[in-house]
């Protein structure tokens, strides 16, 4: 269903670029499952190079917690409509440890968001100046 | 600017519903400020009332954190490109004791995740069998 | 603040195509105020002369009232965050009689839609075969 | 395909809140249809719960006619491209007598307000002095 | 799954507006296929032949060559999220002749904007003066 | 207005690692401008570096030339509704030759694209058969 085809781990290994990718999201995340989002972008090696760089630093733990940017994840996500992105990351966030409860707070914060902007835009409510950061 | 009026402090004190939630939202901010958002639906008081009900309930302390909750908001906000919204939330988010650092990592991974959404659109990955719900 | 220069009425007149399309605007209208959009597409006569054909028929009365299409413009303006397309049409309708019950009924609802939206791609729930047409 | 389990009636009857949701959706509709949306919120009794008891107030009858905010909900979902808010609600606005030519109105305002919104973003066209509330 | 029927050629050439669209868009083509998209909106023959006649125009060769033209229509329907979209002009680009590094290049500019974008929108960056056209 | 401060080129100067951007974007540029994204951006390094590291190959003549890349820039980011960007990408795709002509040929094209993707995604039409890659 893809707009470019799937690599598989045979073609993968053909490209000494995708392989290394490959391998390093393996070694990385302890587990050899490549899903297809890694699959498909392994059509065009420098993007595929690029994207995995960015995202394995990105997601590491540091200021934030691996949970929370996960959380953080879904939720741009889900305001972009991309299915195969909510599915991907509500499953590594469920790997992370989110709860039942959190992901019932989560929903409602996201609901909630969406609706206020809504409002906001259909209202077009101008900046207070207590908002406007000091320069 | 909005497209409705906003109302005063002496407005909203003839509509004692409107009056019942702006002295709400100063008690549970500990604050006399009303932002602009609350001005602007106090028009429409049933979309007021109900709003602010509901909003006092999903952003108070629960299985998430409160400053967990002001940054999933300003990610839905951002991506729905609520201007408004992205200024009233990153101010809160300061309020709760957003760091640069935090807000440096939060900006990444926002970024990242609107990076990938694009691509997996653009590529139409179709979703792993591992990132489905059994049921 | 437009990516391209506004025309005035004299710059207009000075283009056949644009000069017929302004007076069909305002004849249409029964006004003499030619709002900014127009202003703008007049640096593209083919871009001006089609919109405003398509446009003329699509919100000219017919099996949906001239105010029931002004809200549903204002309802995909508003959720595509079209700030100049939120006021230009809030005003319009308010000129078609929208109502403050009306208007706080209409921002119930989008404000409702733009929530379930998000909470059913949040949960990525699975379309039911009831809502299915028969072919 | 859901993120979360979809619940089956056996399963929402264990769980009182759920039950007594459930209860109130057939008797508003009067029928004994419950769709996923509800099935799927329903692992989040708080989120279903507030979520219904909105939902019924504001598509109720009022200032607005119960086809037209069906109208306006399509039209948010489109707009945010939510598949299954699609057809949940073209199936809703069938029943409450949406006709093939109301439909083909709606499909011809939707498209273009898509269009102009995003002719007026490509511009940047400043909004226009006559389109500002007066406060 | 669609909302509407998808019109078979029988019965697209019993609705003589229809038949001389599908004809029409034979014709352009040089190829007997009439994709989803027309049979979907042959039930409303005026939005059919409205929008139809448009596209014609606007895609044909002119200032910005054909592929080009694909490419632009890939970006927007990539962004607004529509799968249809995606996969029907990714194939017309390709049998337009994109090459698959015009294809890698397309994808990482599309990533880069996205992730842009995001940002700009969470820092809420003002429009440079130099940004601006002169009037 | 921004959320975060906009480093002068003073402040600017103090950090070597944003110093250092800002002195490629000088160099690559060949221009002593630096716009406000980048004195936004300042504020957090690590996102600073990675952006402009990753824009600068991205952005670079290649399979597709400069100005079809611009233009797709602004396609996403008008989709997106990013104000800002609209109005830098439009500047940059006229100091890259864009003639009155292909800007009034792509605004066509994006409101085409807009429009027909609004009318799929309300109609939920299904992907035709011919459009999926073989696998």
């Amino acid at each position: 269903m893809a707009t470019v085809r799937l690599l598989t781990d045979i073609e993968a290994a053909a490209d000494p670029r995708v392989a290394a990718v490959f391998a390093d999201i393996r070694a990385t995340r302890q587990s050899d499952f490549v899903n297809n989002f890694w699959r498909a972008l392994a059509c065009q090696p420098d993007v595929l190079e690029a994207t995995w760089a960015r995202l394995k630093v990105v997601m590491a733990p540091g200021a934030l917690d691996p949970l929370t940017k996960e959380l953080l994840y879904i939720a741009v996500s889900a305001t972009n409509g991309c299915s195969y992105c909510v599915h991907s990351h509500t499953a590594a966030a469920r790997a992370k440890g989110l709860t039942d409860a959190q992901h019932a707070e989560f929903l409602a914060v996201l609901g909630m968001a969406a609706q206020t902007n809504q409002l906001v835009t259909a209202l077009q409510v101008p900046v207070d100046a207590e908002f406007q950061v000091q320069t």
